[in-house]
């Protein structure tokens, strides 16, 4: 069911516009994929979702083992049926939160022993682990489990996290084989930190088991975005072409921009929903708080033409109102602008790249900032 | 524009239905109208509320007039605008928050002094202000301030309160000839406490001012139930029958039901938006908890036949595990239900009294939920 293909490549940089089929639905690349870390997407209804154009989300493989649990999601054959997402589902391997959350981690070739940051009860995620969780939340594409580095990172450290990542890479493509129907997608993940010749040694490895697609993990953990571009500018053209590539846990709007530029055609990130509850709005003159009291009376919407819900249909005035009050609706009409205004962009993107004029699109997108 | 009509009454009980004409749609009586304390039902769009139903929907002066006040209400014409909801908007006077929440209060003839529970700044609210703030807020259907007395209190501070609200409602009516377009309604508020003497010297002495309508105040205010209901069964006979009758601030599902069997036509309540926001659901047979573990992994809705928006995609297992996650859409999902569960409630209560069978519609309504 799961395939790929470029539909058409920017003359001028790497960009490309694509096409990702699933069991649940076409995905037009490039995409943004909102985060529904426990099942969904904080504050929205999947029908908001729909409504903004979000063809596939990102579930949290860690958060969903650890509640409501895999039997329970088992009973509801898997996480779309369970949440009422019909759209495509892409889940993490729940590697990052392992290393970023969880507590009292154990690292072995087996896998990773933690503890629960939510109750402190002592877990142990293998490689094998990973892939059958997904397979029980019914995952349209399944990520491998990785050995997820902090920045700075030295270089032995670093090789050492990526040897491991390709080993679990080969036991998540054999146990995927063995038990999934294979009617899906598993992608591998390019480790490396932010050295080139392991990036260059992982991407390598990794082809080698002819994974479905590839992503690029281990950027936006710290670094110089210099360093990140850098990075992402040398890892992306090692993969292959014929295979979407994605670039995990990354950016803003901007960012999503100038990797596009360099090839890659996915992104997840919680930038526009975790920061749509914090009052930033993101527009295409830049971001702005709506909780700025210059917005007191303000009858204008977020941004003037935006066919989102909440710009048809209310104020500045009123979303400061309800974002001063604390007023749930708030993060809910926050997070539609926000998300709407992602898939917006991804879609202008790829509009630009199909009628090969990417450049001026993103030379225009600088300048729109730049006015305001 | 405001007119109210009797359209069906019941053979062997006071309840009635009624048809309420408002400049923002008719609303069919008996109503029960979900609280949207700031300018929003908490945590739901204006289109859930249409979608379970609701016509009209209760704004709190005190809250509105604190935050975002009326400069800014005003600048978008009032509260429907502001808010984005069509249908139509009762007001209170700010009494009762003032009494409740506000702090430092001096009570005068001319009006009321109190310190805001946000802030701390003074105010003062009289007759003239309270109508002056609902005609800024555009309201459909407007209260008079009146006096909130504690319970219990004793008959002179009760009839000293009563009687000051009684000349505050002349002076209240006064305003609302000179200054609202009269279009709309201005409603009478019954005290006295629980003396029945005192409501009936409070009824009548408010009959000479000939409200739009009349409510009955200082009921659910921490005395027994079947006092209030011995209070309301008293007060509301007293009151014209060509007018609607609105009990302030109650009830559960089965008050509602005594209440409308006692004549009352309009009830407003946090319980069923708060109580959802804690879990808490109504159903036919009563209510359920939505965090109990036993709905742990259970597939069905909340209540079988339901026709929400909730019931009709979500299983209570997915609602609880939201629910734990304290993830911003449990609110939002069980307080669908609950809503809807209301309005439900007053619509099949107005089928029965229409077709005459309000009384065996009453014994059904107790025997489901004994039978489970």
């Amino acid at each position: 069911m799961f395939s790929f293909k470029v539909i058409a490549e920017s003359g001028t940089t790497r960009a490309r516009a694509g096409l990702l089929q699933t069991a649940h639905g076409a995905v037009e690349t490039p995409v943004f994929m909102p985060v529904g870390t426990l099942g969904t997407v904080k504050s929205l209804s999947p029908e908001e979702l729909f409504d903004c154009e979000v063809g596939i989300i990102l579930g949290n493989t860690y958060h969903l083992y650890l509640r409501p649990g895999c039997e329970v999601i088992r009973r509801f054959s898997g996480l779309h049926n369970f949440m009422h997402w019909d759209g495509a589902i892409l889940t993490d391997s729940g590697g990052f939160q392992v290393f970023s959350l969880a507590k009292l981690r154990t690292i072995t070739e087996e896998g990773v022993t933690f503890q629960s940051h939510i109750d402190g009860s002592q877990h142990v995620l293998t490689p094998e682990k990973a892939i059958e969780i997904q397979i029980c939340l019914g995952s349209d594409i399944m990520m491998c489990l990785d050995e997820c580095i902090q920045y700075p990172v030295d270089r032995d450290n670093a090789k050492g996290a990526l040897e491991l990542t390709t080993r679990w890479a080969a036991r998540c493509k054999q146990i995927w084989q063995e038990h999934s129907d294979s009617s899906g997608a598993l992608f591998g993940i390019v480790q490396g930190g932010m050295f080139k010749d392991l990036r260059a040694m992982s991407a390598d490895a990794l082809l080698e088991n002819d994974f479905s697609g590839y992503a690029v993990g281990g950027l936006s953990v710290g670094e110089p975005k210099d360093l990140m571009f850098e990075i992402a500018d040398f890892t992306l053209p090692r993969l292959p072409d014929a295979k979407p590539k994605y670039i995990m846990g990354t950016g803003t709007p901007a960012d999503l921009i100038e990797l596009v530029a360099l090839g890659a055609d996915m992104f997840d990130c919680v930038l526009p929903t975790r920061n749509a509850r914090n009052g930033q709005m993101f527009t295409k003159s830049g971001t702005m708080n709506i909780y700025n009291s210059r917005f007191k009376d303000d009858p204008e919407p977020v941004e003037a033409g935006c066919r989102c819900y909440t710009c048809q249909n209310y104020s500045k005035a009123y979303l400061r109102h309800l974002y001063m009050a604390k007023e749930l609706l708030a993060y809910r009409l926050n997070t539609i602008h926000n998300i709407h205004f992602y898939i917006s962009l991804m879609k202008r993107v790829r509009k630009a790249i199909c009628k090969d004029r990417f450049s001026e699109f993103r030379k225009a997108f600088y300048a729109q900032r730049e006015s305001e």
